[in-house]
C-alpha cells in the first residue's frame, strides 16, 4: 500500500521556489471562493509516519493562507471538561462553520491507531473505532463538508535517517523523544494498522491521499495542489446542485412557498473558474522504480527453473495434505509473458490439483450478475491451485481505462475488491497477486517478433495495438492498484520481465517462499 | 424498536379472501416486468421471531408467483463443499441473474445473531460480521440489485402463546422443536441482537421493515404489498437512470463510439405503469395504542408529586456524587404540556446542576455547521441533568413533515441519531426521551381555551393551528421515530398526556426509575 510513496520523488529547491508564489496566489484564491460561497466547511486532516512533515505541512500552508479563515487543531490528552464528554466531542466543538478551513493533526485517528498498535485494542475492537469514524466522516461529508485526509508516509528505513540527522543537529534535536524511537522500533505494527485504517476509512466522500514524506518542497506542493483542486471542484459541484435545486424550488414555488432551499438563493455567479495556473508537478509510478535490466542467463536459469519446480512439488504436496489452498493472479501488458510464466508454474504440479481459469470477455450469465460472482465460481476446493490469467482487476485496470466502468463503478471496486480479498485470506487461502511488466519498447520488439513467426501471428490483434496507445493510463492504473490493493497479507509481486528467464524463476521462487512460510504458520 | 411491530393489527379473513386474487395478479405483473426488463435482481430476505411467518410467507410468495422467475434458499449447516470455501461463497452462488427474484431464508444474518445470542462473540467480533454483511449488501445494491429485507415480529408472550399452540395441536406439534423453547428462554438476549442488527444494517440501499407477525393475513399482504411497490419503484428508477445515461451516450457518441453503456440500448418504454389496482391496508401508529383516559385525581397527583420529588433529589444528589449525567428530551404536539412536565422535574433539581434548553430555530452559527453540532456543544459536564425542550429529533419531525429536510436528509438522520445517541450511552449519559402525547381533540379544547387567556394567548401562533392540520403525517414520523430510534440503552417514553396530571407524574416516576437502576448497575 505506501510503495507508491517510497518512490523518492523529490522538487528541486529551484524548482519549489519559482512555484511557491503561484501556489499562495492559487490557494488565497480559493480561500476566497470558498468563503463567498460560504455553502460548506473543508476539513483537512494530516496523519502518519513521524517525521513524514505532518507538522512542517501545516506550518508552511499557515504561512500561504489566509488565517481568519483558517484554524489548526491538534489534540493531546484530554483535559477534565472533556474527559467528561463522549470522546468526539472535541472533534465536534472545533469543527469549522461554513467557508472556513480546518486543518486537524492527531485527530480522531490518533488513539485508534495508538491503542491497535500498543495491543490494547483487539482487531475488532479496533474496527469498531473505525467504524465510529466512518460515521462521523459519512454524516459531515452528508452534510456537504469536504473532507481531505493525507497520510504522510515514509519507509522504515527513510525515518531512522530522519530520526537521527534530527538528533544530531543541536538546534533540532529537541525535536526527537524517546517516544518517537519506540515508535520506530515497532513500526512494522504501526504499518500494519495504517493499512488497515486506510483501506477501511477510505471512502468516496473522504478518501485519503498517500503522501511521499521525505522531500518536503515535493510533499507541500502535492498538499497544495490537492487542496486548491478538490475545493475548486467541490465549489463547482457544489453550485451545480444548488442550480439544480434552484430549479426543482422554482417548480414548486406555488405549492410550498415557505420551503424554499436557502442554499438556492445564492447560487448564481459566484464560484469563478480559478485564475492562477499552475502546472501540474512531476509525478513518478511504482512501475517506474523497476530494474527493468534485471536478466538470467539461459544455463542459470535452467538450472535454477529444475530447483524452483522441484521444490514447489514438494511443497504443494505438503499444502495439499493441510488443505492449504492457493489462488495465484497474472495481470501486465499484452505479450508481457504471462502465459509462460503460468506455463512454467503448472509444470511442477499434479493437473489434477490445479485450474488454470482465462478471464475474457463475461458471458450472458456473468454478464447478469456481480462482477465479482464470476470469479467466486470458481473457487477450487481445499487444497488446489487456482490460477487467474487476467482477473478481477480488469475492473480497475481495462475496465477503468477503456470507460467500460464508470468512475464511480471502477473507485468502489478498490473496496470490493480488499472485501473479497480478505474474504479469501481469512479462510486461510494464499493469494498472490503477479504484475509483470515489460517496457513499452519491449513490447513493440515482441509484438513485431509475433507478427513475423506464423504460428504466434493469431496472439496479436488491433486491439493489442490500440491498447498501447494509452499505455500511460495503464501505467497510473497499475499505480492506483497498488496503493489501493497491496497489504500486509496480499501484497503485490511486480516482476521485472523484460527479461523472460528472469520473470519465470521470479514467479515460482516468490510462490515458494510464500507457500512455504504459509505452512510454516500453520503449525 | 419493535413497539411498532406490536399493535395488534389484523385482516380479517373475508377482507383477506378479496384481496388475495389481486395480489396474486400484481405481483405476477411485477415479476413479468422485471423479466422483460432484465436489468436487476430482486433479493428478498426473511428473518426475525421463530413463529413470526417467516416460512409461511416464502410458502405463500411461492403460490402467488411464477416459479420460473423465483428461487427460494434456505441454509443450514455448510455442506463440505462450502466449508472449503470463504462462508460467502454459498450466498454468492445462489445470488439470483438480472430479471430474477431470490427469497432467502436464514441467510447471512443467522450466523452472525446466533452466534451472539450464544454469546460466542463478544460486541466488537459482533459488529465485524455485520460489517461483512454490509459490504456485502452494499455491492450488491451499487450493482442495482433490489434488496428488500423482512423482520417478522413477535413479543415474547405472543411468541409463548404461538409455540404453545402450535405443540397441542397432533397436526402440527411437530414444528415446534426443543430448540425453539430454548430460543424462546433467551428471548431478550434475542431481542438486543436483533435490535443491533437492524440499527448497524438498515441502510438507504437495503432497509429493514418490520413486519407485526401475528395475523397470518396481515403479515403476508403487507411482505407482497411492499415487493411490489419496491419492484415497481426500482424499474422506474432503473428506466429513468437508462435514459439519462442514453443522452449521455448519446452526447458522447463521436468521441467514444465503443464504450457505449449497453443498458442505454433497452431503456426505452418497456418500464409499464402497473395496471393492477391495490388499495393500500389499513395500518395503525403506535401512538393509537396509548390509553389516553389515563387519569390521576387532584390529591392523588399532589400526593404522588411530593414523594417523586422528594425520591429524585436524592437520587440525582448520589448521581452527582457518581458523576452520572441525565439528558432528558421532550417532543410533543404543541400544548401537549412539555414545559409543564419539565417545570416539575427541574424543581426536585439544585439550579446548578440542571440546564434547559429550549430548541427553537438554530442561529446563524448553528446553521453553519451540521445539524447535530448545537446538540453536541450543549452536553453539560459529568453528573449534570441537561434537558432539552424539543431536540434533535426536530429534523425527522417538524423539518421531515414541513419539507425542511429533504427525503435524503431526513432518511439518512436515524443513523446519525442513533449514532449520537450511542456516544452518548457508551460515555455512561443516562438518555430519557419523552414523548408527551395528547389527542387532536384535546389539543383543540387547549388551543382554545388559551385563547381565552389572556397571560397564556401569546403561546398561540398562526403555526400551530397551520401544524394541526398535519396531524397524521405527525403521527407517522412518530411511529417512524419509534421504529428506528427506540433501542435498549435509549428506549422512547410515550406519555399518555391528556390528564397533565398523569403525564407528570409519569415523567418524574420513569426518570426515578431509570436513574435507580442506573445508579445500581454503576456498582
Amino acid at each position: 500500500m505506501f510503495r507508491t510513496a517510497e518512490l523518492g520523488q523529490k522538487v528541486p529547491k529551484r524548482e519549489f521556489n519559482q512555484r511557491e508564489p503561484l501556489m499562495r496566489q492559487a490557494l488565497l484564491e480559493v480561500q476566497a471562493n470558498l468563503r463567498v460561497s460560504s455553502k460548506f466547511p473543508v476539513i483537512v486532516l494530516f496523519a502518519g509516519v513521524d517525521g513524514g512533515g505532518k507538522g512542517d505541512t501545516v506550518n508552511l500552508l499557515n504561512e500561504w493562507m489566509d488565517p481568519r479563515w483558517l484554524v489548526t487543531r491538534a489534540y493531546d490528552k484530554p483535559s477534565d471538561e472533556e474527559r467528561d464528554r463522549p470522546d468526539y466531542w472535541r472533534f465536534w466543538r472545533d469543527l469549522p462553520p461554513d467557508g472556513h478551513i480546518g486543518l486537524f493533526l492527531s485527530s480522531w485517528y490518533s488513539q485508534p491507531i495508538l491503542r491497535r498498535v500498543y495491543e490494547k485494542d483487539d482487531e475488532a475492537t479496533f474496527d469498531d473505532r473505525l467504524d465510529r469514524i466512518l460515521a462521523f466522516e459519512h454524516a459531515l461529508a452528508d452534510d456537504g463538508a469536504l473532507i481531505l485526509k493525507f497520510w504522510m508516509h515514509l519507509s522504515r528505513d527513510e525515518q531512522k535517517r530522519r530520526l537521527t540527522k534530527l538528533e544530531k543537529a543541536p538546534l533540532t534535536s529537541w525535536r526527537v523523544t524517546p517516544r518517537d524511537w519506540e515508535h520506530w522500533h515497532i513500526y512494522d505494527r504501526f504499518e500494519a494498522a495504517a493499512e488497515r485504517t486506510i483501506m477501511r476509512t477510505s471512502t468516496g466522500q473522504a478518501a485519503w491521499t498517500i503522501v511521499e514524506g521525505v522531500d518536503p518542497y515535493f510533499r507541500s506542493l502535492t498538499v497544495g495542489n490537492i487542496i486548491r483542486d478538490e475545493i475548486t471542484k467541490h465549489l463547482e459541484e457544489a453550485r451545480n446542485k444548488a442550480l439544480v435545486l434552484e430549479e426543482l424550488a422554482a417548480e414548486r414555488k406555488l405549492h410550498l412557498a415557505e420551503a424554499r432551499q436557502p442554499a438556492a438563493e445564492t447560487a448564481e455567479g459566484e464560484a469563478v473558474e480559478p485564475a492562477v495556473v499552475i502546472s501540474p508537478l512531476q509525478r513518478a509510478t511504482v512501475l517506474s522504480s523497476l530494474d527493468m535490466s534485471l536478466h538470467l542467463t539461459k544455463s542459470d536459469c535452467r538450472k535454477q527453473l529444475q530447483e524452483c519446480q522441484a521444490r514447489l512439488n514438494q511443497l504443494h504436496r505438503k499444502a495439499l495434505k493441510k488443505r492449504i489452498s492457493t489462488i495465484l493472479l497474472f495481470e501486465g501488458p499484452d505479450a508481457a509473458g504471462k502465459g509462460g510464466a503460468i506455463r512454467r508454474t503448472t509444470r511442477a504440479l499434479d493437473a489434477r490439483h490445479y485450474q488454470v481459469i482465462p478471464i475474457a470477455a463475461p458471458t450472458d450469465e456473468e454478464r447478469a450478475h456481480h462482477y465479482l460472482w464470476r470469479f467466486w465460481r470458481h473457487l477450487s476446493r481445499a487444497g488446489r491451485v487456482t490460477i487467474f490469467d487476467r482477473s478481477w482487476y480488469g475492473r480497475v485496470l481495462v475496465e477503468r481505462v477503456e470507460g467500460f466502468a464508470s468512475e464511480d463503478e471502477w473507485k468502489r471496486a478498490y473496496a470490493e475488491i480488499n472485501e473479497f480479498e480478505e474474504q479469501l485470506t481469512d479462510h486461510g487461502i494464499l493469494l498472490l497477486k503477479y504484475w509483470v511488466h515489460i517496457s513499452k519498447d519491449e513490447q513493440l520488439e515482441r509484438f513485431k517478433a509475433r507478427e513475423q513467426t506464423p504460428h504466434k501471428r493469431w496472439k496479436l490483434t488491433e486491439e493489442d495495438w490500440r491498447n498501447r496507445e494509452k499505455w500511460d493510463d495503464y501505467e497510473w492504473a497499475v499505480n492506483d492498484i497498488v496503493e489501493h490493493t497491496s497489504t500486509h497479507t496480499a501484497p503485490w509481486v511486480l516482476v521485472e520481465g523484460n527479461d523472460k528467464r528472469f520473470a519465470r524463476i521470479k514467479v515460482i521462487r516468490t510462490f515458494c517462499e510464500r507457500l512455504e512460510a504459509r505452512l510454516n504458520d500453520n503449525k
